[in-house]
């Protein structure tokens, strides 16, 4: 794409293109300190599982840099840190990566080494991505001329898949070229995409503005449509494959994702069409045995209410679900593809 | 409720509440002409499956007195009548009430029998908007008391009802007090409801907007959330029931209604709750033999693509699904509850 670097540290600072103010405008953020970096991810715009592990990694560094200039306090820069870590609950990446750059920290000047590890967890966050877009549109190539074969289903070898997607996980959630969106990418290049659909992903609309957007850099025919057709048109025979992202994964293969995932994977169960997790092997968390363990954030009622509900009227806005093991047909890592689950 | 009425007849106009200017704006319409009618329908200034069906028998009354003031001319009059029978195509009640009235027209002056006729609708509507509300209420009641002493469900006898519902099935839709929200004012005034979950029914937030607006009238607590995070709040147990309205009901048992719907019919269905479809008589059409034949309407691109996606982005916009009757527990009519569909 010929934007903007969606994440990148330069001269002391994280520069983040502000996915709050798309696709209508570009807008970089310049952040010099943890709570400017604190802001920017909570109100998302800095955002998506992948890169909110990056920015935390970044937000390590940037602590340090804060650290010195405001006279070196080590337990000072642990809170900070550890503020990083809790600024939003659900993705682990972002827990992850900063602990990950954190091992970095030492008595010493550690400007320099936690900025390298900082800038090491971008650049693997982006190889990853492209690892995982490969072997996704692989393995769903390979499934569905499987079942083309097993089920004498309609379509035919060599015919393009039409995909369905949710909220946002290409280059700008991601770096690189994204999981779900990387995978969707993937098959465009090898002429193996017929179109996606893209649910506008409620209630803050990553779907519609992000998704759209970026597919609409690449030359990627796309249908928006509300979240709530979403299920339905699947039903309706027009997806080929689900596929979508992941914010954390417990033990078990029970997946946390955007709100409205579940949905979708009870669809592709009803439908018989395959229900794809593409995510990194940093997003399971071994840790957390299942989804009924994973906590899920609760974000501010007007996201929801604002400006249509009547004045005063309580939401309960859960930003992410759980879709349970035994729904997912693949977890496509850059490493490996994990199947039966459940 | 102490405001307008949704729709009536005066003076030889149609008087309509504007529901695009709800909640935050109380507007009547006054329609003197056909095209004005149609305006309305079409702008979802009137909407709702029977509120559309009162709609068109007054509009067959209006046709005939701009006829007689224009100069009385049968095929133009016919022609009138046809177009306010298809302003939309979805919901069956529109060119069923036209038609009722329509058999009233004769050659000689016919303002008196037509407008008897469409007023006759009027309170028709509104009587059986009534008798939905307390058989299903009834049902329900008796259908959970059976689940709990059967399965030995959490919830004890005499604990109030949590229900999910969707798209506005009040007195802004159906007169009276409702189909689906007529059954949840109806466990209300038994003290058998503890709180409703509302989608907000995206692309127009009929939810948000209106039923949230009517439930704060009637003083019923309520929760609004995303339509995405819907099936997965039924599926952690946080409703005992979804009930919804119909805009047509096929031959088969297939329902037509908001889109939305299908993915929570699937989501009762995968937690073990009753999906109850509840809508008047006059929903059902015995000429569609099935959901497949039932024409579903695809309205404008923008309403989904305004303001947040990419300029050009393109939408399918299906402002109605289909729930296959093998997944809705009960069909709930001023007449009957139909069970064992499917």
């Amino acid at each position: 794409m010929d934007t903007p670097d969606v994440l990148a540290w330069r001269d002391g600072y994280i520069e983040a293109l502000d996915q709050t103010a798309l696709p209508h405008r570009i807008r970089i953020l310049r952040l010099g300190t943890v709570d400017e970096l604190i802001d920017a991810i909570r109100s998302l715009a800095i955002r998506g599982a992948p890169v909110l592990g990056a920015a935390g990694a970044l937000g390590v560094a940037l602590a340090v840099r804060q650290g010195h200039r405001e006279g070196w306090d080590p337990d000072r820069i642990a809170a900070q840190i550890g503020r990083i870590a809790a600024a939003r609950p659900t993705a682990v990446n972002l827990a992850r990566e900063v602990e990950a750059v954190s091992r970095h920290l030492t008595d010493a000047d550690n400007r320099a080494a936690t900025e390298a590890a900082a800038l090491d967890v971008l650049a693997r966050t982006a190889k990853v991505s492209l690892a995982i877009s490969e072997r996704g549109a692989a393995w769903l190539l390979e499934r569905t001329r499987e079942s083309t074969r097993e089920l004498s289903h309609e379509r035919t070898p060599g015919t393009r898949l039409r995909v369905h997607t949710h909220c946002n996980t290409g280059a700008l959630a991601c770096l690189g070229w994204g999981t779900a969106l990387g995978v969707i990418r993937a098959l465009s290049q090898q002429d193996a995409l017929d179109h996606v659909i893209v649910d506008e992903t409620r209630p803050l609309l990553q779907g519609a503005r992000l998704t759209c957007w970026e597919l609409d850099q690449l030359g990627i025919g796309h249908r928006l449509v509300a979240d709530g057709a979403g299920p339905f048109l699947i039903s309706q025979g027009l997806a080929d494959a689900v596929v979508v992202g992941a914010d954390r994964i417990a033990r078990n293969g029970d997946v946390a994702n955007k709100v409205g995932t579940f949905a979708l994977a009870l669809a592709a169960r009803h439908t018989g069409i395959p229900f794809v997790v593409a995510a990194p092997e940093s997003t399971i968390d071994l840790a957390t045995a299942d989804g009924s363990r994973i906590p899920l954030e609760l974000r501010p009622d007007d996201e929801i209410t604002e400006p249509a509900a009547p004045r005063g009227t309580q939401a309960l806005n859960y930003a992410f679900d759980i879709t349970p093991a035994d729904l997912i047909t693949a977890i496509v890592t850059e490493d490996r593809v994990i199947t039966h689950l459940g």
